[in-house]
């Protein structure tokens, strides 16, 4: 239940009364507005209590409430210290798929930030369909990925594993990410929602857009709402001509429900690179608010996933449309 | 198996040679291609033959040969008396989702030229998932919408469901359309491979990319290759927002495969009219050479599927950022 | 609409009275009950009229009104010359993929009687994905096919392609069969509506359980209920090691849902021979009332679909205990 | 790479050479097999020191390699305290979704007990899709359902979350369950690896049968290989009358790919009690070796999954149906 009020004090107010009963919580406010989760009615007399203050209450909003348009009807706005994210704002989150060295690190950094790109991506932690392929380089990976964002000026991202290892990626980087395979992961989730740093979340390979939404309030209800969602690809029955297919509506009826920015992972989705950038159009012509996007400058001796990735100089040409794009729509 | 000739020529006579000798058939003569349905390898002795006038032997062809870029490298460009459709072309096909009435489909075709669009759509057969459905007006529809387009000098699409009423469809229409329902009815492809009118062929629900090729070859085996593929939404397993999944993917992923004209029916994929404009726009950035739309002036008592109908207004001001974003692609 | 009235005379007076009433139509009667197909509400005037007779009235039964356990509670059975279809029977239709010569299905046919098959299955037009595969042996196929059923004392079972060709098959057949590609081809059914011979309606590969139901329902509107809905194996993300994936819940759910007799066809849910056994047994176990299966004594070089032939002996073996599990659940 | 030796005393020799040698690592050995794992070539001089102790030589093995029948041809089967799971074996593990309390474990599991039940379930820790739906009861929840287990002389399984719970549930539990939506937390799956407990590893919601194998193999390769694969139903695109798609082929198809004990929960597959009947009856014909069933003495009271809960007294009953197919098949 989300109830409008008169004000943001009046919010706070109610909120305060409620949360103290049981079992009224947990109480959000944005604003002038306070979320009841779970509530589907409230006594008369606690009604009668806070009636006077109210404009207007909404029961049909999303089970995600803190999450929902309903409950935060504006866009999210993230500010890192490079980059903003949401709202009108385009971002490029770009780099290698896995940290291969300092100086490979740093010279694909170099090339992403002269397209355009304000976030430096990369995998020190990979997840991996086999056991018996290559892992990561692990802390070492996160050292050097640390080291070229610094010296580039670019934020890093790059992706969380195991509630063991949050507070050691905590250490380096600016923003987490949790892979399409965790997005269930619930206890790394929980873990997230205790950090105030960005969330880049990815859509589970066969996760609904309700999954999606409730998985990102594993982390809201932990107090961090600076969550990005990504749509990244779903396992349809054919892949024999790209990895995944890119689910584009995704995009705006994401963007419908919720007020998180939305963003989308070509690279993934299409597994070959010479479909990398029609996908990558077309999210930005469907609304997508962000890229993130692989690139290598060998392909064929990348560590991971080679084929999907963008030379720098495709990846320089592949922006540029998108900008214009970006201004279009 | 194709074969590269040295010239036009030689080609032509290879394929009168070849066809003469059973089992080879049937044979395809594309300018100095010839194409060997098939085909596995050929007899030493027919080799031998005719090796002074081969320039190459393709063997890793699309099993749909005819429809394949190694047969016929080129876009094909597919004209009409009021389009051309294919290459760097952008069409338009618009119109109500089925004809109610000849002044109605009138109105509807003048506000979708003024917007740009030279091919009305209608539907007469509608083919619907209940018996106790709307089932069209038939020969009524299509005479009101023959009428509509002459008056208005654009060309006319109209979907076929049966074998039956081939012959009568073809005195009306420009083109033939095969919904998403019958792309795999056999009998009606190779009804429609016998006529030399251009055919929008619909993806089916779940139809591969390799599903369709093959489709498409049923109606090229008869020796009709005016065909449009259109991409309209696959199903996967979320659905609650929006009516299909539109495959943007397959929309490169088929320009590469194919040289025919590739399409899209946002309309359908989206199945609400708030979501037709982005995937519409993702389409054309992805490389789409047309759209098909669906529109009424007064949606909510649209005989069929008003949800997903843009009204008038709305569709001029899509074609006006469709055609920025086509420029730019 | 459904209404429960207190006789069967009084349903066929309400029925006849209300057919007369545009738009109340069309009218089924069972039994007492009374079907409006589409109807949501009654004029008052008309409910007064005939209230006296009315037990009760179903407004939430499935959209295939005659299709459904609220129009028809008990099970229908199909009487065949030599086979009886539904309730508590289990019916083996067994044969080759397709009618490859009169001695081949006569013998085909002999070892699969022996096994207990009363229908002889076999496809004399064969839908092929691609034009260029063997399309059947047309009508030498179906007059081979009725020699081998006749002398061996079975039915015959066979799938028709073409609206066109109805007449020819229904000249031959004693049961039409559906394939999985014209589910939803809507003239192909409403012709078969109009015999009144049984039609094996194969479920479409993406179908939902509600599209095939309404599918049956274009047969039974036009006046043909005997029907028999086979499962088959759906689409999904996952076709590696089988085929299609047998979607068994499908069984139960439609036997809750509708009255006709409900079988398996685990030849092409398999697609191999090794996995068509345990895919045969759990259909049964989950209430199939029927299998149909495909065998081959020479697989390999079998015209069509060799790969999930089973051998004669193999259908044997599995035939008995099929029947062993039939008498358990 | 897997290599066949003469003898289990060749094939521990061959190993401890092996191992020795980078990049050849990890080796594994069972009885008189090699598993190289990664491994596609070997030097030449490493092959002619080892050559003489040769049989065979396999490469077209499953990647997981230790999980494959190649590597381990004969059934794996476990034993626990109460338990033979795997071979000609048929395990029933039954109990309530969630431990509510000590009494409820207690009663719930005396049912399944008298039932044939030898391993009692029951959740602690739950992920549930939204952070607002009752997470479990934690650590009084392992408490309650060992006391349980022990009064009863069953063995425990619970479901574990969270890498940072491992030592706590390993200190209550004799087998651990990985859920669906953590199938691909490697680190969870490496931390399990660690332990020689039994691990129960659910399908995830939409893994192909070579993900799931490979996900085991995370487990294995840690060392552990008493794992148990378990079908829970797969997203397809129909989820109106059961929650899951069953994918019965599944099971015969894992037990010839791999030796590990194949077992099928029929509770969240069909979501609703009144199939999960016809599907664990379908999921033992087909040749499932073991079914986890949720039941429940008040479903519509149950704190999780009411809905899909069978009462104790229709448990027995479909145990003693299934008891009886399990003997035919």
């Amino acid at each position: 239940m989300i109830l409008i009020t008169k004000s943001n004090n009046a919010a706070q107010k109610i909120a305060n009364k409620l949360d103290d009963k049981n079992p009224i919580k947990p109480v959000f406010v944005h604003d002038n507005r306070v979320a009841l989760a779970g509530v589907k009615s409230l006594d008369e007399n606690i009604l009668n209590e806070i009636s006077q203050d109210i404009v207007e209450i909404i029961t049909n909003h999303h089970q995600a409430i803190v999450s929902s348009r309903a409950f935060h009807p504006e866009d999210t706005i993230i500010k890192t210290k490079h980059a903003i994210i949401g709202g009108n704002n385009f971002v490029f989150m770009a780099g290698p798929d896995s940290i291969e060295s300092s100086a490979h690190v740093l010279e694909m950094g170099r090339s992403v930030k002269a397209a355009g790109a304000t976030i430096l991506r990369g995998g020190a932690f990979k997840p991996r369909t086999s056991p018996y392929s290559f892992q990561g380089n692990g802390e070492v990976g996160l050292k050097a990925h640390r080291a070229a964002a610094d010296v580039l000026e670019m934020d890093m991202v790059t992706e969380i594993l195991d509630t063991k290892n949050v507070d050691l990626v905590d250490s380096y980087t600016d923003i987490f990410q949790v892979g399409t395979r965790n997005m269930q992961n619930f206890a790394l989730l929980k873990a997230l929602g205790q950090k105030r740093k960005p969330v880049v979340l990815k859509r589970g390979m066969s996760a609904t857009i309700d999954d999606l939404l409730n998985a990102a309030e594993y982390i809201a209800a932990g107090g961090n709402t600076q969550i990005i969602l990504m749509e990244r690809g779903i396992r349809t029955y054919d892949n024999k001509y790209t990895r995944n297919t890119i689910d584009i509506s995704a995009i705006p009826v994401l963007k419908s429900l919720t007020h998180y920015p939305v963003i989308a992972d070509a690279s993934h989705a299409a597994g070959v690179a010479k479909f990398v950038a029609p996908l990558a159009l077309a999210a930005t012509a469907a609304g997508a608010q962000g890229l993130m996007t692989e690139i290598h400058d060998d392909p064929e001796h990348a560590f991971v996933d080679g084929a999907q990735a963008l030379t720098p100089s495709a990846f320089a040409k592949l922006a540029d449309k998108i900008k214009k794009i970006h201004d279009i729509v």
